[in-house]
């Protein structure tokens, strides 16, 4: 056929483009697959399918192959199709009629719904681990530091005192919020989708709740149709998770480059951490923050493509959702990764102690000085005309030390009371 | 300015554009804002800012104002740039001074988040309501509908037997995982931000922890910064439980609408609900779940429309948010109305009783058929052989009777597992 | 129905659920509808199927109804379901059978498929206008402040010397891509679809080249099956269109937030233009720009929008489509707007004229140094040697006379060469 | 540091996470890169920078290289960046200091968007030549399959008549809007940008008219800052015509997968190109289209994720650009990739004759019947209310000769006049 490029036959160009990178994707549901094999074949074996030798062999098996997965001695080579057949194809070879018997009562729907569950679940603690260091680091930063002043802007204008302990404060806070979308993405995971055959269960009387305590799942996705629906749904869930804490660290790389700017010059990094010039030495470009700001955008625009892969479809198993695939994968690994380089260059940064002694920040002061005379008596009126006219006549002395006490003001910054909340979340969740 | 279109003044068009609808949409926050301006008072009072006069006139007028808005009374006339400028007007101009000294230590962005957190909150409550409503009506006609049998599809192509029960019952428990994510939501919103003032705190000793009493709110959001970064990020968390509601919503209208295709007809609705034609009488226009459909898919993108608006944006308030407002407030509108249309629509469906007799379904039992022969002792692969044949041949008769009795198959609904599973999404939410 | 909210029957809601604010929406289109019926009463005339005093009525009340719109005495009441149904009830009110004869060999899906390409191309045209107005302001402001210098960031680090001219100036040219994109949404809504019927044609001998040539298109949407699935395309079409130029004006907008902020202190604007506070008297918020930032966004999320409406949809019309109307007619509004209220700014705009003599732009002059050194013979090598320990010591001496020559640099600004390659997008168009 | 995964040591993982795989990808991008750098060669050797020698050295060199990437024996080793200093580092090694000096005067701000625009170029030139054979073929399907009917669809329901002329020729003509777009991204694309320097110019004295000449651009991005804001910008541009595209594609697909199911069955293809099973002998998973489908869905959500990648930055570089080659380079390759699949099936697509006949479509011809009644003199009251009855009483004899005579209907489908249209769309385009 004239029209394909770079010389492929049809059946070539059409098993690369049904394939696709599947293989390569499906190396990290290898582990998971394996495990749901293992619950499945003692399920098989409790209701008289397979024999016991048969699941012994089997299981037997199974512990190899998921040693072959941890050395890194395991393929799916290019007769295969996927990850479920390649393991299929080991069984039985190795094992004889019974790899072909433990596919009996499901199928490669089922198996693809309880790997990527499976998986999501591990991923999910992962990601909570991570952010649990960030969020720890970010209240140790805001400890340190909460003493040094910065300004505050509102419209990108010199408004309020701020303070580094503030800055800092915010972010670990701003965590919370991601934190329940991040729980609520686990629970939405943690539900055994096994069992539900192509999508409308079996006329086998398997035993779903034995799989459901074999693999850990706190409950089970009970109707076989809702279990095939979580297709893309569960990515989806995840997804709004990821979404929530990238633009909470999309939004930390944000304020990073703008604070790096020579025309702010609030925070540096070590040389070795920015990109410089030897004849622009005032340069530190912040490559590492603009990448994560950008893959933050890349993450906050996953629930979108998910969605369009998968919106305006009936029930029921559609091929489009093997394309859920990568999109989902490659996000998860993009979180941790920002989490951990954020985490990381954090470790490393170096706060400008005297900001706010520039001139340019006087006028932050000016609030503070009127609600002092408000305080000591003076109508807000009067107090207001007072200091319009110093500001006016260039008579205002900012009083550049701030007395803030309120809760979660820069001179009570509530640390142990945002640690209690944060760590409250995850109270009731067996994770 | 002869650019300008329709004849409006500069200062007028100017002030159109940034004031925009928002006087409209506050009249949905006003309730909240007198709320939050109570509250704000009795603080005021308690830390000797407010007298005790003071703020029983103060009181006494806001429970006044909150009375017209119930009785449809209250307006934001266009010389009010907002619901926040119109209260402090009322106040000021019935009770006097007070009226201005209510603002001490907050400013219109505490505000605006105060209001916007109880909003949300009461709004989610409200949805949560009709979902629960339309979980009990699906999970009833799951039961009512139980043995009628429904050909279930993968790929669009007659695979395997279904049922009614299957099919209402998915849909009730793929709400499950939306709870979680409205759960996330309204944990999200029951945080107090009042007292953030211009997103940095400020001088006075206010009490916020007596405020966040007062409102309702579970806990606060401590850090003023983190209070201030919360806006958007709350409408965000908002978008992300409604998108997965809408998704579900969608789904079910899209089986609806193919359902209803001659080519399909599975269900109908009374001819009231339904457009239809004198000379075309077989048509049933599905309009009503073409336009859930299509509103579902509105509310899908909000994420994103949510993104754009607040990506990229360094901390400390930016008047882009208040663009927020419109596709926040008429996402949630829309979502309520969608789960009350299909619950209105849902309590009319007629189920087609005999719909897998039809020829065209006949070898959706080829499977159970080899199951049972192989249940009965034969081997796999015989029994696929000998069934192969009987098809090829033109012999094979299908047997309707399904008996399927796994967790989650036709058989086994696990309705009230299913309900069990929902109603322990807020157990441990004080809502 | 107890769970219905605001006490409407099930009728109302029913039908508000699925009219929704289309009387509204359809107000813009009535011109158009009026336009449509004259051409399409025509033809019908020209095949024999209206008489010639039928025509001549019909004209005559049409012409009647386009000046009641005009002068803003038309209406669709309640009980009208859309424009298209108030238009015919007056022509049969005022003429008669021959009111209802119109409607023979067309639908009512024609009907808006013709009303919103007329509608698409009138409001393209009137968007090329305020952008033809723009770029000459920015071209004519790029030449009047050629001279003034400005630092250029990369990373939003102090990189190298720019100038006014380039930025103004490169907005300008920013636009060339911009109408590129405006002129193949013009030349898409440049065809007629009306006689597609409901979108499989007619058995009626219509004569589609006369309504293409009375209604002033280019050509026609010949298929008509083609034609019914312009809906959804011609919408997408047009929003990426605006979407282009909505990521101009946005960008636009947030430099000038940015070089309003006192870090930076580039630009400003009559004080009458920008939000202040009396004791912040530096304070000039950019609530303007902030909003067309904001605006430029909304608009930027509706092929998003318009995409998830229509993505996997089969052909033929789906009531869904309905949807697309209010996103669609609200973008091309928003894109005025902003189109209008950036260049009203712009007019306004003041430049500060010495920006880069502060020292913390010493070193965007290193590099033209370096190469001055180079050109005068060094080798690089050499020359970077050299003036790295000047740096270094202390001793670098600016020079800020900035001698840039090559087209499209500082010094040649090639103003005239992209004014030109502008006007030369519409060339062969016939708009 | 202990937080990071999988055992990188910090210099690794940062490099790992800025250059990420830059590498891979610039790998498409290297013939673009030799063919700037030939250009600039000369270029430099015209304004006496590069001495004769120099520069015949240094395009001897290049053409090497050109050859060696043809060959696929060009690599970019881990020690290496990316493309362009991988390139400069073999100038270096085989003809010494001119290899240095080849990079006076530009950065790689600078080869980068060379080379993507020329990229860019090539890349749409190869789509168009896909889209045009697709074109070709449905209008030949079209014309092969006029005289077989179909039913023709509203909101699902069986509506009017129609045919496989219609139904593929509808796909042909909705080609067209996309050309539009395309080639609207073309122009976009054929503006030279070499000579922007880091995106301000710079101080040599640099002949870009000379350079655009050279590379065979249309014209050149003339002001620096302008041609440094075309990052991101050309390459939204492009992927909105890629979506353009992608929907009419996607739509077919999802057509394809309607009509395959055994409720439609008007199509099919040879079983090698589907996949079955032998006891479902009915079932044909029209996995390829599904595919397709997808695909179509993650090319259309392109555009949201670039605009994520570049909304609300300033104008400058940002390392986030980095970001935008991987979706940007997959979406082209994708969208080829569906154009090519898409053609193959086609070519090998079986149209099933007699759809129409089942008693199912017998209302389609309703509507013709009360045409043909009309037509006959009839008023459409008295037609309307007599075919009401026979249909009512179950004595309506439908007429499947279907005559429809008018432009772009069944009779009629003007498929010359759509292939002239279409052909029109790059008339005036040197491409």
């Amino acid at each position: 056929m004239k029209l394909w490029d770079k010389g492929f036959s049809v059946d070539q160009a059409i098993e690369k483009f049904t394939v696709g990178n599947d293989r390569e994707l499906d190396m990290k549901l290898a582990e998971y697959d394996v495990l749901g094999n293992m619950a499945h074949a003692r399920m098989l074996h409790s209701i008289g399918i397979l024999s016991t030798d048969e699941v012994r062999d089997l299981l037997g098996e199974l512990q190899n192959i998921l040693g072959e997965i941890e050395n890194g001695e395991f393929e799916i080579e290019a007769e295969f199709e996927d990850v479920h057949s390649k393991i299929e194809h080991l069984l039985t070879e190795r094992v004889g009629d019974a790899g072909k018997k433990i596919h009996t009562a499901r199928s490669r729907n089922d198996q693809v719904l309880v790997d990527l569950h499976l998986f999501a679940k591990a991923e999910i603690i992962h990601i909570k681990d991570h952010v649990d260091s960030l969020f720890e680091l970010l209240q140790s930063l805001s400890e340190k530091h909460k003493d040094v002043l910065l300004p505050g802007y509102t419209h990108l204008q010199v408004a309020m005192p701020s303070s580094f302990g503030l800055w800092f404060g915010a972010y670990a806070e701003s965590l919370v919020d991601d934190m329940h979308f991040l729980k609520a993405a686990y629970q939405v995971s943690n539900q055994n989708p096994l069992g539900s055959a192509a999508g409308y269960g079996s006329s086998f009387p398997i035993n779903r709740t034995m799989t459901t305590d074999e693999l850990g799942f706190e409950t089970m996705r009970f109707n076989s149709v809702a279990a095939q629906m979580s297709r893309g749904k569960l990515e989806k869930s995840v997804s709004f998770a990821l979404a929530s804490l990238a633009s909470t660290l999309g939004k930390l790389a944000d304020d990073v480059c703008l604070y790096m700017s020579q025309n702010f010059d609030f925070i540096g990094f070590p040389k070795e951490l920015t990109t410089g010039s030897s004849i622009m030495p005032h340069k530190q470009n912040p490559d590492v923050f603009e990448l994560v700001r950008a893959t933050a955008n890349e993450i906050q625009a996953l629930p979108q493509r998910l969605t369009l892969l998968t919106t305006n479809m009936t029930s029921g198993y559609h091929r489009d959702y093997q394309l859920l695939k990568e999109p989902f994968m490659k996000g998860i690994e993009q979180c941790r990764e920002i989490l951990m380089i954020t985490h990381f260059m954090l470790e490393n940064i170096i706060v400008k102690e005297s900001v706010v002694h520039d001139s340019t920040y006087n006028y932050l002061f000016s609030v503070d000085a009127l609600n002092k005379r408000v305080l000591a008596g003076a109508t807000f009126r009067e107090a207001y005309k007072e200091l319009g006219m110093e500001i006016q006549s260039g008579n205002f002395e900012p009083d550049r030390a701030v007395k803030h006490t309120h809760e979660g003001s820069i001179g009570n910054l509530c640390t142990t009371e945002i640690a209690a909340k944060y760590h409250r979340v995850w109270d009731n969740v067996d994770a």
